[in-house]
């Protein structure tokens, strides 16, 4: 009873912050006050349950239960993020959060004595909705990116990473999260499919992420008058973006794989003028590297041809690229058997994959989503079902705090 | 002599005004300090010829010369706009105001006394780049728009026309010019097509607008997680977009008329989700009104067709549909007359077109532009045509306003 009750008095408290009146969805973009105020709701829970929070630098959490344990024992981390694409769902990131706090409670109130540390954590800047960098936060603590790299990416208004961090109250020089004292990391998360849905279960693991990434297209044209430019003076490069907006699609489909041109901009974007320029940002994703490369290349080779038709001029480039994450399959095995789950891939990426590409064995629990709709404010989950996930990731931290062998 | 300099000096004065660094480009949206700079040059450039300026309450301006001609004797209005598209160039606009002011010396130095009043003047917004209606400010003074219409038009950043009229220290109260005393407006334009470049002459006549319009598409389907959602359970309306863009390029280049989608503007617009709305604005031309109407009319079928296959949701909505201006025949047969210009066609809408509509006599002199570039950084007139323009503009006004007969 009490945990039903706090996981849903934790939810109440999150869903007016950064929540739009007008489409229900969540603009909590990092280092905004929406998203200061959610640092200082953890801080405050975390408090609440007797735990100290660590908040690093640039603003990723952490807070340790049973700290003192022999430094021997490598800890469990577990937790999720907090910020959301823009106009986006509830669950996506602050369910693993919530969850994680839920089940530590869960976890005291069974009497669970833990042979090593409970970290409960978040990580900044998952989905890279202000600044193009997905999950930024877990790859500077694992140092797959540095900070002098991420410092002067800019976000749309052109505010450099660094100055963001600055205004938000931070101070980077106090250093980046420790991952040293972490053995094991699991992340719950709201899945963004329907794969449970299929399979009528409330709860599953993750196999694997699919490769995916990031690419910016910039269509160059020329200027000109809406009006008088004859069709066949034309070097518009919103036909080109436009043809090869439906090629990815095509391409995709085809090979039973992902391309999404979910971003545009144009310049000067002014309704009586053929655009200068169009940049538009590809997401795909693919089951493999090499098909991954393959969808991308496709796409690319018929921009580049449309290009030379309209005049226009491509340039491709690559923002961010992340290989295939094989999660252990041996700790997803293990923590499957506990609750008879279901061991499923997913398309999203997570701050779980880029722990995984730092060595550290890391394990996903995923809680059914009824429509499989994500990254949009009509996600949802079923409260019973996120109450289930509590139960799992309980009974999946119980394993592995507990006496028995760690995550390997 | 005097006026060559006068010339060349008035617009350097005016080249920095607004001018984006990066692009080389003009930002002279109204009710701008860009702008408000503009009114006072106009202002200060009119008292040095001793004459007294009017700026009605929302910012058009007038300056008679011989205001005390016999009221029987109805005025001759030449002028253009000083506001630009987004990024748009020096001439479009601000050639016609500078070449007023310059022929007004020049029938000066040539002792011109003219019979009935000669007036300069300066329309408000005529590009429509901020409030999405063009030729706001001569519609307002005709009557052809009311103020209680357009007070409410909100420009992109949410600021209504009427609190950015008053934020630029004018009164909408204190009145709106009076058009009572123009008995023949006369605007020259830098030609934004190559018809003069083709006749090999830097002068020309107006004889007709090209009927034309804007048309807002608002294409709505499902925010949707990029990653994880399936090609084939998608809602994706980028792609409704990206195919009735292409669609209206081709129909437009079937029927010889022009269509183009240069502003678009995307909901949530994040990589890593399928957009929940993508509103696109469609600029339409044709060579009659039937032709533009089976132009919109196959555009929006098409469009509407692949919403079905696409299962998105299309609203079509007409933002403002302007018909074919034919100017007064005889004034333009009377004025090509003077230096045997040729009478060709615009596809551009003017000020001039919405003074003939309300009825009032209306010429345009074209000058000619060597690209045809038009509302691009690109767009460029060498001084020997402005020059020769300036020229033909007091020819034109020493014929309109001398002893013989007027407009008509």
């Amino acid at each position: 009873m009490s945990t039903r009750r706090g996981f849903e008095e934790m939810w109440r408290d999150l869903a007016p912050v950064g929540r739009s009146a007008s489409s229900g969805g969540y603009f909590r973009q990092p280092w905004t006050s929406a998203e200061g105020e959610l640092r200082s709701w953890f801080g405050e829970e975390c408090a609440r349950r007797g735990l100290t929070v660590e908040t690093d630098g640039i603003g990723n959490q952490v807070a340790w239960w049973h700290p003192d344990a022999p430094t021997s024992a490598k800890g469990v981390l577990t937790g999720s993020h907090l910020d959301s694409v823009l106009d986006g769902g509830a669950y996506d990131g602050p369910l693993g959060v919530v969850s994680a706090l839920a089940a530590l409670d869960l976890l005291r109130e069974r009497g669970v004595t833990p042979a090593r540390p409970l970290g409960l954590g978040v990580f900044v800047e998952e989905e890279g909705s202000r600044f193009g960098r997905a999950c930024l936060g877990s790859r500077l603590v694992t140092g797959a990116t540095t900070w002098e790299q991420a410092r002067e990416l800019r976000d749309r208004e052109g505010v450099a990473l660094g100055d963001a961090v600055d205004a938000a109250g931070l101070d980077p020089s106090a250093g980046l999260l420790s991952l040293d004292r972490v053995g094991t990391f699991v992340e719950l998360h709201v899945e963004q499919g329907r794969d449970l849905v299929d399979r009528d279960v409330a709860v599953g693991v993750a196999s694997e992420i699919w490769p995916h990434g990031r690419w910016r297209f910039d269509f160059a044209g020329q200027a000109n008058h809406a009006g008088t430019t004859r069709m066949e003076d034309r070097h518009d490069p919103m036909l080109t973006y436009a043809m090869t907006a439906l090629a990815a699609n095509k391409q995709a489909r085809l090979a039973g794989q992902r391309a999404t041109f979910g971003r545009v901009s144009v310049e000067p974007n002014g309704t009586n003028a053929v655009p200068s320029l169009v940049t538009a940002w590809l997401d795909a994703r693919a089951s493999s590297d090499d098909a991954l490369a393959e969808l991308v290349d496709a796409i690319g080779r018929q921009a580049e041809e449309r290009a030379g038709r309209d005049g226009t001029a491509l340039t491709l480039t690559a923002e961010s690229v992340s290989g295939s994450v094989a999660f252990d399959a041996d700790l997803a095995a293990r923590l499957a058997g506990i609750g008879g789950w279901p061991v499923i891939p997913t398309q999203a990426g997570h701050d779980a994959g880029i722990l995984s590409d730092a060595g550290i064995p890391t394990a996903m629990v995923f809680v059914r989503n009824p429509t499989g709709v994500s990254h949009s404010p009509d996600e949802h989950a079923e409260t019973a079902d996120c109450l289930a996930g509590v139960e799992a990731l309980a009974d999946v931290l119980a394993e592995l705090v507990g006496p028995g062998p760690a995550g390997r």
